[in-house]
């Protein structure tokens, strides 16, 4: 039996991403998100949803660039400050004592502590209600070596991303490995 | 020091979430998307992308309408089955024996089996280049009485919903829980 909780943004897993951008003045900021998505495979486009009352709103909409930093559970203090903290009366990365790092690509910091990181260009913005939706055309992804596996690609055992859990406000990490994509289910096919 | 890996959507971590449609005759179909997130919280809103060679594309866009559910640990075969078939050669509930059930509120079909879901109306369809992003308004979320934390509210850790990890192809799990959000950062605030 299902139990009706009404219209809401109420759904699992969420990401936590933390958001660059550089202010009109280049004063690099970071705000975290739970809001966004991959939306296209080609090109290659991922989403972040702010409210406009956020410092960072301003900032990707007049530098049309943004940065997606995914922290990895080592930095759940940091990621969570981000995320509570504002641009407009805090200077993030010295409270933190991260290093915002001036892309070459792309007119926006990234952070060089969180272990992968996407590079975007603001592609579209999309007006939804409360929150803005900012896609971003993906032009770089940068990931630590550190992280890797040993086939050379991104390993989310190492990367350890965290998840949030949007009912209870909640962090949780990546959990044990369950099976393989386009494979698991195949039994099921006739 | 960081690899450049190029322009693609690789990012951790991506929900596993199935959409269900119903086509021009009635039948309901259900497709796997690793590609969506939340994105507005009033009104909320919840984004899935499709490609257009999707059965469920053309669905969506007659029906105005779908549902996103989240399918638990235990489903994961038939999570992955949903993303390997296609509707146009098969009935993906006959396959799996799971249940279409008749949305009251919209045009689209859930999955009974599956521990939370969200039925929405079509608010944007958003031309993104390979995918299509369609903007679903949630207009109600339903929650399976046995998934339920003691405060009332969906618990991720009886939910138990599924991680895809792109650069692999592989699924995971829910970890352990690991802080507070909006608390476990304040420390760092001065």
């Amino acid at each position: 039996m299902k139990k009706s909780f009404g219209a809401k943004s109420l759904i699992f897993p969420m990401p936590v991403w933390v958001v660059g951008s550089y202010d009109k003045n280049g004063k690099p900021n970071a705000m975290t998100v739970a809001y966004g998505g991959v939306c296209c495979s080609d090109p290659p486009c991922v989403t972040v949803s702010l409210r406009k009352a956020t410092y960072s709103y301003g900032s990707i909409l007049s530098r049309k660039a943004f940065t997606v930093n995914v922290p990895s559970e080592a930095h759940i203090r940091e990621a969570d400050y981000f995320g509570i903290a504002s641009g407009i009366s805090e200077d993030k990365f010295a409270a933190t004592g991260f290093t915002p790092v001036k892309s070459k690509l792309v007119d926006a910091p990234y952070i060089k502590e969180f272990p992968l990181i996407l590079e975007c260009k603001l592609a579209h913005t999309f007006e939804l209600g409360r929150h803005t939706q900012f896609v971003g055309e993906i032009i770089d992804v940068k990931v630590d070596e550190s992280v890797l596996a040993e086939d050379g690609g991104p390993d989310i055992e190492k990367v350890k991303p965290l998840i949030y859990a949007t009912q209870t406000r909640s962090y949780y990490g990546i959990g044990q490995y369950l099976g393989q994509a386009y494979t698991i289910g195949n039994e099921i096919q006739k």
